[in-house]
């Protein structure tokens, strides 16, 4: 495989690595993925997540298997395994598909996963020149989860179009839900947003509603895990709440979220399987140890509630 | 002054002690109120909160100091002091003005300080009594911070009333809002319901919306810190969000507080001061140290979206 880099994925020489996304901000540690069981570990636990990321991750870590000479039947198991990893976003299913009927050739099979990461990248570009154009100089944009650079091998879906934005010079400031209970927000997109000096501000996801009855927010930018034939959107827990009160306050609500993400085997939202995780990263340390929790990792946001859709293909 | 005890305070043997809520739930330490400084720290710090009980607790706090002797100057001093500890509830202010008029008079300082200790007993039952009306056999019901016997002396507002309804037999199941950022849903209702063995599941405030969206919440039951003379009503921050949710879904919305809580002083909700608090509280341990955080304690929701406010006085 050739070199290639991204803020959460690495291959040097031959070697996969990626950034252990539970430990940010304090710590940037990156683990070498010697095998595609570490890989599926590190889905599993969200050390590797965002959509896009997940992907392109799962495609390259296969590949690397073949490239060590994995057998045909350890590369189909390693195949299944990755792909079940995480039931909700779809473009790892996709990614995993797409390499399928190279399992038998190695070579190709590394050239089409690292087109599955160009791709991505080239995606994230176009929505984000999508998206900026929809972010006025003066904005305040609200989002929710991380959809940046972490998330994705490029600069991101909905975080990339804020960040294109910016980058035109117009004066935005970013308002980020933290994203309970794993804090993608407070923990990645700060960590992303203080790196590249965008002006922004940290929330708890219950103040939203707040900022928006106030006037401070003009646009709400999230990403997506899966989009359902009839434009219905499943994506990190919150998102369905962010939609409501936007609705509520008139505030145009946007989904990003490259083509990849798009499932036309699933009819509508109430079709995505949705991953419960366990209770206690709700309870937290914080919490009573015994108290039964509600832990449903993304939500389903009805088409209707959406101003538009970003697939970067405009 | 006589015995009495709650379950968030105790006044036994002329000692006024308060439970530190900031402990809970994994300690149960109680706080020995020496002097008024005492309480106006554990009042700032959130070692005491809920409205009805800030109030009361910062009543029989002045009458220990005029119990114990303190001067006229120091027993106004201490008053003033007392009154601005947080500036959202009412319920303080309201409580040390009735007692201004005796300070001179430490025998009619104690009684009317626990007079208003009894008074908020009597109101909790019924407003208990008058929201349990509200709840179904067989209903969810969904409730945002603590407002139970740890918000007041008595059995609660909103709590008081989903306890009311559970104690005459209806099969009911408390939500939780685990309610950031200082968790007193996680921490303090959760650790009540447990106690009082009444089916509850703790969510995060941005699941909230999923679960009405499933069908499983019949009715929403907050609390109150101020309510403005045209029916806005502050509360913690979070309660705007929960009752948009309700709206978009169409299910009632019910604020529970006593009298002490209404504000004819207070036009309309805009006029209602909120207590901004530190950023730290909201960035906590797990986010990006330097992060810019928002951080009102509270929100106001507009009467139109209030199906009924419930004071206890039907």
């Amino acid at each position: 495989m050739k070199d290639r880099q991204s803020l959460g994925l690495r291959v040097e020489r031959g070697e996969l690595k990626v950034l252990d996304q539970t430990r940010l901000p304090h710590e940037e540690t990156w683990i070498r993925v010697s095998h595609s069981d570490v890989m599926v570990d590190a889905i599993k636990r969200l050390a590797v997540r965002g959509a896009p990321l997940i992907g392109v991750a799962a495609a390259l870590s296969l590949a690397r298997d073949a490239e060590r000479g994995a057998p045909l039947a350890t590369l189909e198991a390693n195949a299944m395994t990755l792909r079940a990893a995480r039931p909700t976003a779809v473009n790892l299913m996709h990614a995993i598909d797409r390499l399928l009927p190279w399992l038998g050739e190695p070579g190709r099979l590394v050239t089409e996963a690292e087109a599955i990461f160009d791709e991505d990248v080239l995606l994230c570009e176009r929505m984000a020149n999508e998206g900026a154009k929809l972010i006025q100089d003066g904005d305040g944009v609200l989002t929710h989860c991380n959809t940046g650079g972490l998330a994705t091998v490029g600069v991101g879906t909905a975080l990339g179009a804020i960040r294109r934005a910016h980058e035109q010079g117009k004066r935005i400031h970013v308002y980020v839900d933290e994203t309970r209970p794993l804090l993608q927000g407070a923990r990645l997109t700060t960590w992303e947003l203080d790196k590249l000096r965008i002006p922004f501000t940290l929330l708890c996801d219950n103040m939203a509603g707040v900022l928006m009855r106030a006037g401070r927010v003009q646009s709400c930018f999230v990403g997506c895990d899966r989009v359902a034939k009839n434009g219905d959107v499943a994506n990190k827990i919150g998102t369905y709440g962010v939609a409501v009160l936007a609705r509520h306050h008139k505030i145009p609500f946007y989904v990003v979220g490259p083509r990849t993400t798009y499932d036309a085997a699933t009819a509508t939202g109430t079709d995505i399987p949705i991953e419960s995780r366990d209770g206690s990263e709700v309870r937290s340390t914080h919490g009573l140890a015994s108290a039964p929790a509600f832990n449903p990792a993304f939500d389903v946001t009805p088409n209707e509630l959406i101003t538009r859709i970003i697939w970067g293909e405009n």
